[in-house]
């Protein structure tokens, strides 16, 4: 039994995404589909790629994650299937996977040209139903990667938002995705921050996530902010606000005030205690974000 | 094959369902996932309480119900799971379980303190991922109650919206919520209104309605207007308008007016034939209804 | 195992069509659930019956259909099952399957009168809940159509948007469905343009589409558009704007230009390449589309 999860931007509207499902399961009945989302923006390649991103680490080792954010579906775009340790990935080579293959390494990539896999007649304006659907579940009833196509040894990636490290100490980065909440998820990870401070430091993990008692957990570890006195000495600017240190949680702070935090992904957060930061600085993706580490030339 | 609901207030933009769901998912893989609603207003504790507690009763008994709005993450408000003879739920201890507690019989609450059934590590922001969604799918795989940490014997719940009835026989309620059609649902029930006027009356159900041809249904009984002569003399105020009577059905009246009745959960509703109260009286959650009863006073 | 999916206009908000699957799964526990969209536009018949039939094929063979549009509920329309070869739809008898209708060949219809298999009490307003879900649970575990009720011979159906040829050879057409990235899907199928073009057609096939490596597909046919030498040099004219000629894919024209092709249901389409046509031509359901064929009398 065989997961396969769903990312797009059909929005929950027009049917398109249960479409998807209708094709999935006639050919593979005993898939479970779960959603990550379909509200990505319109053809919003990077907030589809972000969202995946967030989500998949979290999933069980095999599972089949399509992702159609697809503004050149119909075009000479190719449809690709992307194999890592982890999780097997079916999307267009648009980019969407930017952030998979920069914390995972590939196995193995596919483009999807063998027709006997695609749904006959292929329409040129739904590949989601046409191609990636019936991708992920012909690989869901234990088809072989190979068999779905031509071996690729590259996929088109976009440059990551990396924070760049200014000779003062400050650190840039900018806002790469505004949640449901309002929070501001920054370009910034924990681990940058740990290796900027030179203290122990939590590593964005690939493997999965410790899901059983007892079992290992080798790449991820918890920031331990005792071991960053110099983050509690930090200031957030964005927008022209400053915030002063890294709180523990939303409800450190008053309710209405600014905070800045390590989010669940371990990316550096700006948010508003019991509110919208998004709304309250009118703050949005690709703002800059600085962070300024008080007594950082002392410690060097 | 257990089933678990997940209510929250995480939008369905984000992936944090998804996420959820992958961790469920990675514990229990036969675990039957159903969504309730993530269209809760954000942090909005009251509404999250009221839209559990519409809908779980409808699901079979045993099923595990995951609530997260929770504005509290990350501080001390406590993680809980708590047990009725219906159903299981988990959530913060916030008063979101508040009209569960209202209307069924607690058997055991747990505090969720046992580190073995959460992922770790742990963040600050993201218990849903992180705390509940691990302690539904280890109760859906049989582990007891009692392992996932200390027992509790009370939790934090808000006072109930419970109509009043005034001298002159007038019962004052409120709007307590507002759904997508722009019906307004009333703190007044069924109940309200039969005990009110001395008839038969419609007792919320607890026990799960009847789903089986020839099951027996204790709990819940028809409103039968015709034993309540009152209700057809009633007159609703809400928003400086009145209704006169209560209607069986949206197609009794002429589209466009106003009409009462009582709605699919036993409420008092008011709504407009085929279009929106709350927008033609400018309504909202907290306004207040007055139902006047002719001849009230005469019956006594 | 069967497959039951979902098309209502309740939203995800409220917890209804959480509702619904809770009262499925206590029927029948091991019911697979797909939605296809809960966001129909409320108590919009029409546009229900158009997201039913552009999903529905892609089902596999067996699948129930419930569809709650619904804005009779409580009065006397009739709640209905109606089998055909491909699917069996559960539904208000309001022209939400006209469509349906249209192109399948209906094999038996039923009043969902038997209330055996209803909730107890049935509620005036739910009738999704208490009549639609049960029913379709009913049927997938096994019951006969019969069963559930009285037969029926007929059913209400709307007259469908169907394309007028005028006499100098123009069809006129309307959008009959606006989807979430702006597209105007119009009331003009590939069928009407190959038909009138003389060529080859596309037919619209009921029958599920090919699924399967190596399987037949009587049904449905790629419009080849080398054989619609025409349909190159049609003028799309919609809001008085002219688009010439029938594009293969989104990414053919320039972005933000205008373009016309036949979309995924093989109808007609009006998008902007990486935009909205509906934004852009501020058009909605019902504006009127002609197609002129320039060079049709000629080749008369």
């Amino acid at each position: 039994m065989s997961i396969i999860t769903l990312t797009t931007d059909f929005g929950l509207a027009d049917g398109y995404v249960g479409t998807m499902k209708g094709v999935i399961l006639g050919i593979e009945p005993t898939a479970t589909i779960v959603d990550i989302s379909h509200d990505i923006a319109p053809q919003d390649v990077r907030e589809g790629a972000y969202t995946l991103y967030a989500a998949y680490p979290y999933f069980p080792q095999g599972t089949i994650h399509v992702v159609v954010v697809d503004p050149g579906v119909g075009s000479e775009r190719r449809a690709i299937a992307l194999r890592t340790a982890q999780a097997t990935f079916v999307a267009p080579d648009n980019g969407v996977l930017s952030y998979v293959v920069a914390v995972e390494r590939v196995e193995q990539i596919v483009h999807l040209t063998n027709p006997s896999y695609h749904l006959s007649p292929v329409s040129c304006t739904f590949h989601g139903r046409d191609i990636f659907a019936p991708a992920a579940a012909h690989l869901a009833r234990g088809i072989r990667l190979a068999e779905l196509g031509q071996p690729l040894t590259e996929i088109i990636t976009f440059p990551l938002p990396r924070p760049q490290l200014r000779p003062d100490g400050t650190i840039v980065g900018q806002v790469i995705h505004v949640d449901r909440f309002g929070n501001l998820i920054t370009s910034i990870t924990a681990t940058d921050l740990a290796d900027h401070s030179g203290s122990k430091i939590a590593r964005r993990g690939l493997p999965n996530p410790r899901l059983w008692p007892g079992s290992g957990d080798p790449g991820r570890a918890k920031l331990d902010l005792a071991d960053t006195p110099l983050l509690r000495d930090g200031i957030v600017e964005v927008k022209g606000q400053s915030i002063q240190g890294i709180a523990n949680n939303y409800a450190e702070v008053t309710p209405g005030k600014l905070l800045a935090l390590i989010g669940s992904e371990d990316h550096l957060e700006i948010s508003v205690s019991g509110g919208s930061a998004s709304q309250t600085l009118a703050a949005r993706v690709g703002d800059e974000v600085l962070l300024k580490v008080k007594g950082h030339e002392r410690r060097r």
